[in-house]
């Protein structure tokens, strides 16, 4: 399923909600450390399992299946130890690309973070006002982190 | 998807290869312990993703995707540690149950395992005179602990 290329960055004030549409996400952890990712995701009212490689700056290895949306669950119930993450993932349309933006919950509460996806890391794009400083890269933002080690414990 | 009752033997004789068919199977794990398995397979010409919880005995909560063979391949390549599972699984129909057999290959060579798949774990079924030994619920013949611990290290 190839490659997947992000850039991930915090957010700045909250313009980007005026046109923002979003899902509720709940997703957890089959497994989860440096070399490999298994993660099974609620979004709305479908499931899917994706399998991730180890994280290297902003690529990594990605392949990702939609499953039947009861297995997710029971998977989430059972097979995914933790908390869960959850938060909802909104879409901006932003000068030809679309930003994903997510506002977690939970443990997580009063995080933000935007998503861009990009063909190759040094792709030019435009950045909106809303977009602080970059993370990509930095293993605390990565959700599997999140799960183990929430912002509440983590912020000064 | 829901769960697995299977019950293991060991093989004695050959008689069993009359009318079996096989196909080539290739397998690796993603991770592997007590608590949950994500395994990796090609079988023949197609691939699998399959992702088991704790095993306790004879049921084991499991759920299979197919997946693109390419991305079975580029999974076992990347992802996979540890030497992969080779075997050839044959299936047998006996009495009105199917019997797979798996003949392994590789570290794990001389290895040889038939396995019935039940209802429930007390369903009666007959059984064929080369089935051997129960090994239902023994670890060490589970195919993710053959891969860290093969069979060629463990004969007397």
């Amino acid at each position: 399923m190839g490659i997947e290329i992000e850039r991930k960055f915090l957010i700045v004030g909250s313009d980007w909600r005026q046109t923002a549409v979003g899902t509720t996400y709940r997703q957890g952890y089959i497994v989860a450390d440096r070399e490999r990712t298994v993660r099974v995701r609620r979004a709305g009212e479908r499931g899917f399992l994706t399998i991730k490689g180890p994280g290297d700056g902003a690529r990594r290895l990605e392949f990702e299946y939609e499953i039947p949306i009861a297995e997710a669950d029971e998977m989430l119930a059972t097979l995914c130890p933790g908390p869960l993450i959850e938060k909802i993932r909104y879409w901006v349309d932003y000068q030809g690309f679309t930003w994903e933006i997510d506002e977690f919950f939970g443990e997580n509460r009063g995080l933000l973070l935007a998503e861009i996806e990009l063909a190759d890391e040094h792709q030019i794009f435009a950045r909106p006002s809303w977009v602080g400083a970059e993370v990509t890269g930095d293993h605390r933002y990565y959700n599997a982190c999140l799960a183990r080690s929430p912002y509440a414990n983590w912020k000064e």
